[in-house]
Parts: structure tokens; sequence; C-alpha cells
């Protein structure tokens, strides 16, 4: 049950700068699946292909980080945001990129423990160390 | 300003349990530095030993994932949750475990990514596609 | 799934204080309709009587903001919120208010442009500037 | 205390993509001073570019909303998140832009009584009403 | 540094309706103490009036819960919500009532397990088992 | 929907490490019944072990809050972080230990005036008195 409609490729089709952006994804990803955050957004064509746009740059662009790490990144964001389809569309596509139950395992108890010293430190107020200043 | 007090070294010499802990905390890290995170806990000395146990083996154990991209992750964490210790105890941490200046940007990249695909998600109730179920 | 239990409107007869301000709630609504919040908080009718004189004060009284730009306000901090219930009904009340799927789209865009900028400003730590000091 | 360095003017007049980025933030508002948040993103000069192009979209595009009341979505926000800077800076630019204080006190009030209700709808996992539904 | 000015009693002497709930909270608390949050609060008397009479009854009532478990309840709401502020003010409300460091130091690792769990279980997306819905 | 699988009991008694703790579960609630989110962390043994360890000495160790009071305040910080499964499986075991409608609806009183003053501190900005430090 969404807020906005999702919209089918039929309807997609009809709005050149949607599709557009449709064709794109599929071409990127190799694969003829489009997810529902991609068919939610397409009644925002702009912000569809602003956000597909930035998307892009930020999780496939040439960098230090693989992108398995920032998969892996994206949803401890999502799981502090509680946000459940995030997690589990990154933890699908984690997955594809090849992170192993032993990673995962790993992402968690990092999650976890971070939730946890998180809470402990706000509850204790604790004032930061000089030497954590960045120069 | 904290709301439990900051314990000295003195006091904590005091508290054989506390004090074994913080002798850890300096061997483990071969530095006589210790943060004031541990200096609040140490308030409870329990509580100081199995958060202190714990991180050990959450953040330093053998495993897939580094110790680095660890504390990238509990950068997002703490950044979701919007603990400031944390964020600078952990970026402080990153840049000693060989974070760059890229690699940063990458992770604040990321960080900022998920929040608003994490926003835009929640707002227009996206339902989870059939295709990311776990088998 | 409900942690209370969602009374009828047979069991709140029963209970004048609750029966009260579901008359009124009809009566202001113009509607018979009593949403699930409701029902949930009658088991509290104090609480009941409390939330919903409330509610008519910030969300319906004379004021300078309209009711629909209340009602965004509300959808915008149920979002971050992660309130599934809340964005659901307020994204309703919204829309029978005259929330246009375009006006619709323009609170989805600052929402997530927010919700970025948000993270990145808390990952960076950024000092608030003495312009924005309030005199 | 930040996590990256704030660039000074002339750091990034060396740096010709952020420096673009700063002279249309000056041109746009008319105004010389160039806040915080921006001399903390040039430090990677791409999402410099980015955000500044997608806040200029979403904050000052043509509209329905106007941008006083973007700016109070903006608000409400960045108060669930709890983002000191941003709570700040928008407060100020809202005020700016023509909130009084009288709508400040109202868009206060319903942040509240929003806040509120997401914690007791939370709290009783109140189901949506079948009525809620899009259709 | 706050958004809206803190009102010092000369002015909120001015004020009939705020210098009530002044008097008020003065006479409740025996003391001549009136903090920050009630001077930004007088901003709005009405909210202030509103506010003050909620908390009256929510914190002070007669009731199951002591009022020293209530502040603790405060307490934890509002380290996962990230207020500071409310920490201090409640921990140091807690501390008046009564709360011993032992106390304190359950409450806050009750906070830290329950924030742990919150992350794992979401970050798993565990379904709830039919065991706990209620009847 | 989970993202890791629930194991069964079966097999669960393939993994020594994993059946020790299913077994101090049942012999500690004296039930046969395990709840999923063991049957999630399952996948990790050391965590499963782990969490129930802290878990055992956080929630049921002598001290000064009886295990009920820390049952609701366990369920004021999964409310504010918005954990659904936690609100269920921590109310439900409230439940068990006593808590009654009445203990219940002065709990959801709490965390409902906290969330909502904590948006009003927090929107206001207002600094902490001078009277709520910590000696």
């Amino acid at each position: 049950m969404t807020t906005v409609r999702l919209l089918s490729d039929d309807e997609v089709r009809r709005i050149p700068e949607a599709w557009a952006v449709f064709e794109d994804i599929r071409a990127t990803r190799k694969s003829d699946f489009v997810n529902n955050f991609w068919r939610a957004l397409a009644n925002d064509p702009p912000a569809l292909a602003r956000t597909w746009a930035q998307l892009k740059v930020v999780m496939m662009s040439e960098g230090e980080l693989s992108p398995l790490v920032r998969e892996m990144i994206y949803i401890a964001v999502s799981t502090a945001n509680g946000c459940s389809y995030c997690i589990h569309s990154h933890t699908a596509a984690a997955k594809a990129k090849g992170m192993t139950d032993r990673a995962h395992a790993e992402l968690l108890a990092v999650i976890g423990m971070a939730a946890q010293t998180n809470a402990l430190v706000t509850a204790m107020q604790v004032p930061v160390d000089e030497a954590f200043q960045v120069k």
C-alpha cells in the first residue's frame, strides 16, 4: 500500500523523461527488472531522473570503496533509519555483488555494536575528546 | 557536560575490574590514551568489561570485512543516529586505519544518498518487491 | 496487529468520556468514520480526550498556516519518524484538503533533500554559522 | 569541530568546479555570505555541485508550494532528524522569507503534535485503516 | 543558541497566561527555578499552558508507575531521540527523585541493549511471532 | 520476510554453540518456545551466544529496577527506534511480567509526552541550564 501509484511499464512509456530513465536502469543493470522504488518515483519524472543519475554516480562510479562496501554502508544507514524496503533491496543488491553470509554477519554485528554505543554515549552525554578533533 | 562522571586514571585504578579493562585497552591499542567513552562507562565496571570485550570481537576479529570497512560502517550508523561523539571518534579511528579523504568523501556520498532514498521510500510507502525476498 | 485492543463503537459507547470524544470527532469531521488511532487510544479515555483536544487546536485553529500546510508538515515529521500509519492517514487528510499530485511531489522532494543534507551535515559535524544565531 | 575541513574562499578559488558553485550561490542569493555547509562540502567538488543543483531545483523552482512553506517542511524534517545545524540554517532562511513568530509557533506546535502521535501510534502498533489506502 | 528567544521573568510577567503557568510551575515544584524549556515555550502562551498541563497529568498524577520510573522512561525516549537537553533535564529530575547511581547504570544498560537488538531485528527484518499477538 | 533465514530446531541442533544457547533460553524461560529473533541470530552462533548472555545480565540480574520496569524501558526505546518486532515482543514480555492495562497506558502517555517535548526542545534548540549539570 503506497501513498503514490506504482506506475506500470505501459504508463511510464507515455512519459518520455521517465521512460528514458527506465531504459537506462535496464541497460545499466543488464536486467529487465525495474523495482518498485523507481515505479513510485516515476510519478515525478525530474525527481526520477535526478535520483537515478545521483545513484549511478554515488554507487557505481570508480573510487576507493568497492560497490559491495557501498551497499553495506547503505544497509547500515537504512537500518538505522528503519527503512524496511531499503534494507531488503540493498541486502539483495549486496548479495548479488558477492556479500557472503559471513560478511553479512559481520555487517550486522557492527550495526548492532554501533547502535548500542551510540545510545550509551548519548545517554551519558560524553564530550568529544580533544584528540579526536580534526586538524 | 556528562550525566555520569568521567573517571580519572586515579579513580579507575581503585576499581580492579575497570582497571584491568583500561590496561587491556592500552595494550591492545598500543597507546596510553583512553578516550572519554570508557571513562564514562567505568562507572559500571561490568558494563565496561562487557562492552570492551564485544568491541574487540566485533571490530578487531579476523573476518571478511577489513577493520577500516567496519569503521566506515560504524560512522554510517552513528550519523543516522546523530551521535556526535561517535562520529568524531570513529572518523578519527577510520583515518588512523588509513581512510583517505577520497574514501571519506565516498562514504559521505553514500550516507547522504541512503538517507535521501530512505526518506523517499518511507514517504511513498513503497512495498518490497517479490524479487528481494530471501529464499 | 496492535499492542492494545481497537475498541468498537459498542465498546466505546459504554465509556462516557471516550464516547463524547467519538461524537465530537464525528461532528467536527462531518463523517461517521472514526479511524483506528482513536479506537486504540480509547483504551485510555483521558489520553483520548486530551489528544483530540490538542489536535483540534494544533491542526484546525485559525492561524497563518493553512490546514493543508499543517498536514504536509505532519507528513514530513511522520516520514522522518518512520510512522507508516501516520504517513498514510495524514497523506489521505492532505489529499482531502486539496493536496494535488504536484504539491505532493514537491513535498516529497523537500523531504528527500532535507534528509540528505541532514545526514551530510551530521557526518561532517558542521558548526552553526554566527549569522544564523537568533538575536 | 568538523570531521572535514571548512574551506576558505582562498582555498575554494583554487578548485574551479567548487568556485563556480560558490559564485552561483552568491549570485543566486544576492549575498556574499557562503555558509559553513558549502565550505565543508567543497572538499568533494562534484558533491558540492550536485547538492547545490538539487537544492536550487527542490527549494527554489516554480511550483505549488511557496519557498517559505518548503523551508518550514525542511525545519520539520531536520527537527525529527535532530540536525541542529539544519534547524538553525533553515529557521534563519524561513525568517528571511517572511516566517512570522506566529507562523513559527504554529510550525512548532504541529511538529510537537506529530512527534507525539507518531510515538503513540508506533507504541500501539495501530494498523492502517482501509479508508486510507491509495486508489 | 536558540531559534526562539528565552523569555526572562520580566518579560513573562507581562503575559498573564504565561505568567500563571510560571507561577504554577514554581508552586508545584516548590522552587523558584524555571528551566529554559519553559522560557522558550513562553513565546507561545497557549502551547506553554497546554504542555505544562499535560506534563502534570502524565508525570505527576497518581498511578501505577512511580514518578521515578516515569522519569527513567522519559530518559530512555530522549536518548533514542537524541535530545541532549531532555536527557540532562530528566536525568537531573530522576536523581532528584531518588535515582541512585546503580539504578542509573541499570537504566543505561537496558537502553544500550534495546538499541542494539532494535538494530539487529531491523537489519534482519524479523517477522513478529504469532505468540506475541494481542488477543 | 527476513534478510537472513529463520533456523528451525532441526537446523540449530546441528550447530552445537547455537543449540546450547537455545537450550539455555528454554531452561531460563521454562518454556519450549524460542522466538524468531533468536532463530534469525542463530545464523551467527557467537553473536547469538553473546547477545543472549548480555540479555540475561541486563534484563534478569538482581538490581534496583524490577524486571517489569526494565521491560517498559525496553518498550520505550523500541518505540522511539520504530522497531515493530521489539515493541510486540517486549510488550508481550511486560504483560507476562504483570504489566496491567493501566500501567501500559501510563507508559504510553510518558512515551508520547517525551516524544513531543523532545521535538519541541530540538526545534527551539534550547540550551541546557547550568542547574542540570552533573557535579
